[in-house]
């Protein structure tokens, strides 16, 4: 079974909405939180990747099901799961959770680009070898 | 062949992020303002809606395909094509082009619940009916 | 008296907080939305100005205070004044109001600054004409 | 000397803009996210002092001053010191911090406000004693 990433998360003001819970867009904020930090828990900066490697990840698909609101103040985590790789993008599965309920669940496509023109471009080797190792 | 609503848009620096380009999550919100103001063109504001008749929509499913990225400054259009309709759901499809080029495509499913509770209410019926008659 | 711009604002969910009202960091987009279409109703586009020019303009200073919140759905505007102008500065005084109500009042000063260094840069000659013209 | 709450803070791609730095209206959040850190630690929850009092702390007056940037991946934090207290007001002087270097700095005016009218109203005494006895 794949290892899953865990990240800490608390609800602020900022991410709330007249409705009194979290806005819809906010969790996708969430959810790219604990992609980055996953990928520097394993050794890698999206700030390094860009300038040092020229490549960035970008999301060309999400699915995103809503099933139960955060709320202001809870603290709540972004859980993120590898489930595809290849040599020039990858797959995760995403989870908000409040305690043992699922809040919210996504699929995530993310591809590997050149940052100079947004073209694919192969994972880094050394951070593809990272993440074929993973558990 | 449905009737497609269109919502003129501007790409601001709040909009966009490091990567030069509009945030991922941030599509989500223009989304929104086209639905906000698709419902308005029918006679419906969602802040009367839950304050006079006790609903609010909320999204339960986004499936969300990034395309190509708008750019600061841009700009484009969101639209909406309403393409399933139910006593308390619908669903919408929903681009955000640039002239004729499509950036970014969502189908979004969204549920009438009861603004008490959370749980599904039935939309109101001059409401429905609005939505039934349309193109 | 000098000319005041207005930019009319709509606003949305993904304006509010958990508090019902728009969320207090908010006005700030909204005045720099104000800014940006000012900039653009005397010719002149902030990315073309990036691009071409090199320059962007930065916030080095706000003051801003809130008297009474703006609500969802409410149709708001944004205005600009021009108070101080200097060769590589600026301040403007910014309202947000509803209808005759003001609602929030800023005053922003702007630095421009190469895009390359971020240190102090004299504004575009034909810009800081057009700026002296006004009335 | 007051003493100083800190609360650190990771820069993700959400809060920059297509400047490469981070979004000015963004420095708000942090300080908020400060504020209610702070509280927290004093052993008081924004979402319960508005549920169980009747609550909501208001910004009414915000001075900030953008000396340096943060940027994306950047560990920061954000300080908290109380300079003024009243019985239904206060104030704290905030900065954003990278190491010892000064980023942002702010002075953040709050009322204390009856969620039910937006009136002033008391802080809740014991909150207020705690809040007197701070070094």
């Amino acid at each position: 079974m794949p290892e899953t990433f865990r990240f800490a998360i608390r609800v602020y003001y900022e991410d709330t909405d007249a409705g009194g819970v979290v806005y819809y867009a906010n969790y996708l904020k969430y959810m790219e939180r604990a992609r980055t930090e996953w990928l520097s828990s394993l050794g890698y900066e999206l700030s390094t990747l860009e300038s040092v490697e020229g490549i960035v990840f970008v999301v060309h698909r999400v699915e995103i099901h809503y099933r139960s609101p955060a709320k202001l103040g809870e603290k709540i985590d972004a859980t993120l799961t590898l489930v595809e790789l290849n040599r020039a993008s990858m797959a995760v599965e995403q989870d908000i959770v409040r305690g043992v309920e699922l809040l919210t669940h996504a699929r995530v496509a993310l591809a590997c680009v050149d940052r100079a023109n947004w073209r694919p471009k192969r994972i880094p080797a050394p951070l593809l070898e990272r993440l074929e190792r993973l558990p």
